[in-house]
């Protein structure tokens, strides 16, 4: 898996004004000194428009928000994995709650993503959901309940159960898979709750992307992660 | 699972013209002189408009074709499990190929089917996600290359292998999940293949539905499950 | 246009317990019993399962609450047009904002509806929306805002100058387009102030599927079309 | 409209192996070239993930396939106007017929472009609804029958009738808006039609993107246009 590593801290850009364009490049660099610092790993996910400029200027993994299920071909307007690939992602996110897709082409990504050497990262919102995605074999899972995604309140704290019936689940279906857990992040704390139930990192957004000040905060999360 | 027997045979109906509104009527009482003549369980799924007629005339089991993953609420245009329900359906089908969901609604909707005692049937395109479905816990699962969906060439036939691999994927994941096949079943032979490889029965549509003469074909069906 | 007259009252059962299965079928009686004592048009639109069991008990036409846009074939889980209509439909929403639709599938829609002789109601969310579903020649537009869909604040008050702006790019576009408004109707007064504002009727929901008596509140809305 | 001239060439990479990462460089570069030799104006459509590069390396306009009807925001995945233009673009395409989109959205992305300065070109598939796209205000839209898109059959020459008809409808419904013609077209003499039948050029793809030598077909339609 690249320069991947775990535990692992991933902070989605989404449609923030906060990481889109040149805005992405400084957020990107900032993750990137927290890892250098702190040796934890930290990757990013900016939109695509700019994941060649981010992934050109910073050495930290960085993954596609999402990806289409085609191959190469006519289908305007799609994300082609080997465009994303091409642009410097190691890996995609699929299937977020903000970007759901079928079932079926869950199954196809996955497929794409190991074909063309990328990272799966598949987003799920509950434990029977994690257990159904783990099935189709990605590398790794990020459980998030959705009604706390952007909330401030952690997922391993207001849930803690949740994470590990999810956790259980994926381990009963397929052990290889690597368990992650994101919304409400906000927090070191909320991590190292995260890790000592038993996941390997983090998925989060809003509370680095649109915190005040991006470099502490993600410093304090990494620092939980020692 | 009210009165559903296995082995079975799942007619869908479609929204083919054959089937469609006093002939969606006819049909089902085909379907259900062949079941009272080989007591062979065959279950039929009209689309919506039809359930109510349909379920009123026949005693066989009446399928949805589809549920949205709602509740009752302020939904102009989808398909509430309550509404199916009521109109006479003892279950419905879910993310067939031809209406495929996203996987969080397909756990949505498996749930909704548990609360109001509808039997899921969720189709799956490969071994794979059958098993992801297993891990959904619903009652039943039809395995259905796409790719063969209305040719007449039937699965059991073509990728005996790749039914075998859904089986044992479900197995693995969720023994107590019922395995259907379907996809180009047009003949008997085509059904017994598909009980010898270890499936329950069959989901089919155009090979009863545009049959010249769908008693005979649905009688051979049956005869072929004793 | 079969037995429909303007000024009109279009009811919206959208997926409303209140106005599920038997309950559907007697919120069509008040409606149709308002319509008797008034002489005004009222129209209801139920759920498809419900549509044969309503059209079967009323006088009153019955409308779909939606369309897909396809020909009869192997479309599982869709809404076909001749199904409605032979369900007992006389014509079908189109575009509602809870479930909208591709331009080009409305499109189709509004074609196929001429074809079967349906009367097609393309549901529109702002002035440029309305005048561009104008182009397409469907027979009725409700203009609706979502923003006060459901939450009492009659668009006929809230906004009286996007409705005008509406029926004024509607009539530049194709002035054989009739124009009704919906959001918020809960009173008779609403209905009152959208005729006056040059709508031919209102399309609505909750007022009336929620109301306690839905008969006075109908029955308020019908007087103040006299 | 920044750069943009008339008549036009648009070039849409989709998502073409051809016309991927290094490749939609190159491609582009070669339309740069013919556009200084000819004056003519080529303007090019390459993937998210490409635009920045091409953007930066190409002086001539550069528009996406693609936007959401979103703001800046907690919006996973999708494709931001604000990034695409931060990344270079010009413009977009919106509602091509490989990524159809919803009427009210194409309604707020048309907005969007004109908030942000960005020319909004409008897929159309017939002519009623370039009627309808007109209604919306975009700057340029772009009429393809999407039966004839890929197959080298140019709409100019299989359809003449069918172009004049959107160019007459949208000329009734708002005449600023500027029309163009695309699918099939792939020599010169498609394009010199197109142009003769009131189409101020046209948007193609496979024509000069999987052609041996997109140079000489791509000066081949630049010296039609002269």
């Amino acid at each position: 898996m690249s320069n991947v590593r775990f535990p692992i801290i991933v902070v989605n850009f989404k449609t923030y004004r906060e990481a889109t364009g040149v805005k992405a490049v400084a957020l990107a660099r900032i993750a990137e000194k927290v890892s250098e610092e702190t040796n934890v790993c930290i990757a990013v996910a900016p939109q695509y428009s700019d994941l060649y400029r981010v992934a050109s200027e910073v050495s930290i993994p960085v993954f596609a928000q999402h990806i289409d299920p085609i191959e190469p071909g006519a289908y305007t307007g799609h994300i082609l994995a080997e465009s994303v690939k091409e642009a410097g992602a190691i890996g995609s996110l699929i299937n977020h709650s903000e970007r759901r897709m079928q079932l079926a082409d869950i199954d196809v990504c996955v497929k794409r993503c190991r074909t063309l050497g990328l990272i799966s990262l598949v987003c799920t919102n509950t434990p029977e959901v994690s257990a159904a995605a783990a099935a189709l074999n990605p590398d790794i899972i990020a459980y998030e309940p959705p009604e706390l995604i952007g909330t401030g309140i952690p997922v391993s704290k207001a849930k803690p159960e949740a994470v590990t019936d999810a956790l259980k689940l994926v381990e009963m279906v397929n052990p290889k898979v690597i368990v992650l857990c994101g919304a409400g992040i906000s927090r070191g704390e909320d991590v190292k709750v995260a890790l000592q139930l038993g996941t390997k990192g983090v998925l989060l957004a809003s509370g680095v992307v649109k915190a005040k000040d991006p470099y502490s905060i993600l410093r304090e999360m990494a620092d939980a992660c020692l």
